[in-house]
């Protein structure tokens, strides 16, 4: 019998019916500002997940027990934001209804307005957990509103005050720092102060986007806007599997590396170990 | 006194008023199906442009002698194609209602639409020279109409039969190829054929669209879509200079580097040299 | 309905009953003398094929229309040479019992031997159409015998005298190409005489075996033995499709593409390319 | 109106009048003893500058509030030492002569002879901050005095003892260590003692030069001699924030980035950053 | 007189009778997993250690004080891994029947069982100290048992309980964990409980093999399988020193630097560096 | 017995008093206008050349029946031009006092002007044949005489009009153009006019200059400032064969590779086999 040529981030290879959580790439980066190329991201993340152990020494799981499903890419509409806005979403909405987890590989950051249009409509009382060098609370950028530098004023819009919870942020320019004073639960700099925002959202349903870019370049070079001065990978994982472990996660992204500018492939050995650490960790 | 911190393509730093020719930038890559990263050219082929000289030994010409214009880039509404080519529309519809001909350095080949759209409003009986591996002339790519991959298409809805003469395509789906057997004069696989088509417009306002990776990959590797069995620099540089000295250019544009798959220089060099070909070659 | 996450070579998804020519993968490399990394190469060509077009212009024939399953790669016992060998030509002759022609991707050329072996029991009067730049003669390199170095050698002791017949060898040391006087019929330095022998194997069955090291290194830097002065894509892709469409065919392999020292994706392009070009001329 | 192709450093744009800092390149790299490419540093900064923020959420404030002049690069006579120090002199001997403060972007270090020979002519009680990897103190390099690898023993020679301050100091031959014993204030392996020395340079004029390889080489690799077991890029920013923030700066220069070996850019990035800083930081 | 060209890792250049310690190269890389390309390690360590001191300001000691000889690579039968564990055999039998202490730079981290089967034939209490991110102590990988995730596994085969201590353990399949915990001394994530073990081992023979992976992939890019969440450099060069200057080194290797994933040099860097510091501390 | 860790090009291992040709390595750079580097070509040259084999199937000779030593580099005074032309000038007049032929390997190409000094002195009837891409001719280069772009220029002034015989030459500004109409032999763009220069100069005693960039970049992209449009390695090979074999070569020089910019390795590998065939040829 021959092989088959079916290539799945690790063992995440379960038929659909039985998996709880169910992975899908959205290769989209059309209005990344700087430096494009997140689309090849989950291409990237697949192959080279062959690097990394299916165990996790830190949990002490493996990801041979857990019900997950690599589904593979959405084939975007590159170009049309706001179709592919919708195919996102729709993916996402079929995901939901049949209550699973979604959890969505960027792609820029503007995928997660997708996701998080579906997932708001299922759960009106979601939090946003917002992992983040950038805070991407601009009304519009160079007059484009659909723009990854906007993402998550633009989920605001759906959920207002309070729901959004940012950790790490580190760059923006003073009226996204000011807005977020009046508008979001901002916690700059770095992830410390995870634990007590766990505590808070305890039972409630959350959302949890992590723009990888919250890690020290020196981590994580390969993305489209390197900001100095971020987290090292082990306050990103204690922090991920704090969240996942212990909240109602609800849907999950992961965005924003760039392989491309990934030479030395540490960017996307750093992508597929966290997301390893957060799929033990969703229960 | 001090220096002035102005960077222009090698010598191209003449008033506006005094210039005949305005060149422009016009980073844009939202479109670009396989590898982003146009978005770079017009920065690094004025940074790279100061390793080659302003003299040609092939036409004995100089770039100090020509009056032309760097004008800077457009600041573009990336993620918006619509508005992209607007504003491209209204750059080159303010330099030819001056009576000076645009030169625009892309970005991707999307942005000729935008071009052309100022061109045939002025010049109604305008023929398009299009040099380049691809077609470009699908009715739509992924669902999308306004895509690098359809360029031509939509220039040609434009203008009709008869008026886009391509050269040295080698790649396209078969629906293209037949297109343009009944659509446009197209010449597939080399440039050999250019000098019979220079001696037909003669006199008639031409529009000189490049498609830089109408060369082989091997001396144009930083490109989208490399497309092995292209063209050599002299066959490229020969037909070029035939095509601007002989013919009334009203319009030309240079397209498709992507200087980040250009790790070695050679593309971007290659890009300079044929630009400055060009300008001295427009009469 | 959701996507399914299979990878294949273009549209080389036929079912095992349908194809008539099995694909599939065998990255090895670990006789590598020089710069390894072949072992890469099956993974690379069938995420870059996305790059080019399924249809060819040189031949007006589409991949659509052919039938081909790209079975996947072998998981290979890297590190055990005896056992990969093994494994390459057990897959092999389960093809070949099923009268289907076998394209193997390596990997490095010594993937070559393990097929060979399967090929001449089922066929003992095969010849060997080879295109390389290295003669691969060597008896034994630094006392291994089952080498890259030697893999024609090894495969010269199956069939003897007079049935390899070997093109664009331009590198050897000075017994290999003694050798290659008495035994093998070696064509050195170009492709110009593949005709005169597709002629004279008329009706034959042929196995052929391509090194894309045959290339010129400005065309396919991306390799482990790169020797300059090679020959151009256009020669290669005639050569090729003369052997390929006027020969009986009954395996082949494209092999020593190693995509790490291909920055600028340009060789595994040309992979790409060559591979439909010859699938397309296949009958 | 057409835009100006003027690229400065982010919005460092002011006219020289108003100005209080005056930035300027010195792309100078003749004496590099390994990996040059230091030349290329100030235009990489300027272009890469557009992926960072004007606002600094660290110090609550904003470029656009400072003025500041992006002066261009001095044209230098690459390959006459001499020559080169001496047009740095002048460049910065005007720029003080007006009462404003010379921000010099390298180049390697020993730009920093020529610009400190402007600035002790003028203030001949100055002292040196000085942040590096190395000691740079070395009599002579393989004979050759003027060398990046002498810059301080040279600064020494025209201020004498205890007026040069070395911080993050981990590399050198034992000479050098030795000679900090005596004649400067070597602070090695870190920036810990910095808050001790800005409190007794209080009041007294201050040249801060900054050797970015003080930084660990996983910070930023993109430099001419890499040197593990670097500080931080927050170590860094906190120890330059407060140097600049607290003392009477009277020049400064940043150097030693190489963006050749900048791959991914975070090396830019990093330097990009820091130099916002430093300018937000100086009163 | 001319020049010599004998190029050796800094001032390692002492004749065989004098050296006490014995450098060689062992690049050997066939039975890698995942990246090859160790077999460049020792060449490009050779030409890299340019950019670093003799002198170490840590230790306060110098290269030109210490008696080595570094001795050049051996030549090996790449491809026929049996064979090439039996040249390094005996290349480290005869400096160890010299009483000299042999320094072996990898290649991948199989090269250490072939010298630790000399050194254990002279030491048969002989203790290992191994650094690694990776538990290598699979029994078998893809059926292969001379693998290098296995090398610690034929080491155990070799002495049994309780003489093998591992630090910086963060990577492994479940099984590896599992018999960790009965047959060796694991002491998973860090270098921190190293003080304990050299109290321990005090006065006996002990082989120190350093994988450089156990450096976060931040630090160290440039080698087969990063694994991220790593020690610093600081850490490493700490627990080095104190196991290598307390210890009794009978024999040391430095594996897994892959050169051609290091395309910033900072990887190779740290090599030398930690090399410099390891031959400093060994009595 | 150990091996001896004494790297060479190739089989270039004769002793001093047996060889006839003797290589030394000049890597110098710091008058480089573009891109530096050169630096480093002759350490990249000697460990590449284990990818190419001793043996030319073009002139069936082999570099093991040649006496030729490498003497490794000079350990030059970088940063001080001058100081740096007489070390290569001694070394040069060292080899030619011996009635050997000095081979040097660069660094850039105003290394010619130190060996030439040392060549005329012996020989003042020498003549001059140079290939490369630039004409090298100007008076000064930004005020400086002894710099790369004059290198030619510089030895002019030591033979006068008719002795420098240039090809390829394809980049300059006019006046170096205007210059060699009065003063050299120039037949620009190819080196097709190469034979009847070779029957001129019979006899006579010749300093072949080679500066690689001769090489279109496709096939030469590791240069400081590849120019497009170059000659193919064919044409290069065949060239100076010819007059290497049928000219009494006194001195010889190839310059020009900057492997740093050469990240597939083709340049590399171009540079050793045109050396090797320049050393076969050399009779």
């Amino acid at each position: 019998m021959l092989n088959k040529n079916i290539e799945t981030f690790l063992d995440c290879d379960k038929d659909y019916e039985t998996a709880e959580i169910i992975m899908f790439g959205a290769g989209f980066d059309s209005t990344t500002s700087f430096r494009p190329g997140a689309r090849f991201a989950p291409n990237a993340i697949r192959s080279e997940s062959y690097g990394i152990e299916t165990y996790s020494p830190y949990q002490n799981k493996s990801l041979e027990d857990k019900k997950v499903m690599d589904s593979g890419d959405i084939e975007l509409c590159i170009g049309d934001t706001t179709a592919v806005l919708e195919q996102i979403q729709n993916r996402a909405e079929g995901i939901l209804s049949d209550n699973k987890i979604p959890l969505m590989i960027g792609g820029e950051h503007l995928v997660t307005l997708g996701m998080f249009r579906a997932v708001c409509k299922k759960y009106p009382d979601v939090h946003i957990i917002h992992f983040d060098a950038h805070a991407d609370l601009r009304e519009d950028y160079l007059g484009v509103k659909n723009s990854h530098a906007c993402v998550l004023r633009r989920c605001w819009e759906l959920v207002g005050d309070g729901r959004i919870h940012q950790f790490g942020i580190r760059s923006g320019d003073k009226s996204e720092f000011l807005f977020a004073e009046s508008h979001t639960d901002m916690h700059p700099f770095g992830l410390g102060d995870v634990s007590d925002t766990v505590k808070k959202l305890a039972g409630k349903p959350v959302y949890f986007t992590l723009d990888l870019d919250v890690l020290d370049p020196s981590v994580f070079p390969g993305t489209g806007t390197p900001e100095p001065e971020g987290v090292s990978f082990a306050e990103l994982r204690k922090a991920a599997t704090e969240v996942c472990s212990n909240l109602n996660i609800v849907a999950c992204d992961v965005n924003e590396l760039s392989p491309h500018y990934d030479h030395s492939g540490i960017s996307t050995a750093a992508a597929c170990k966290i997301i390893r650490e957060i799929i033990l960790a969703i229960d």
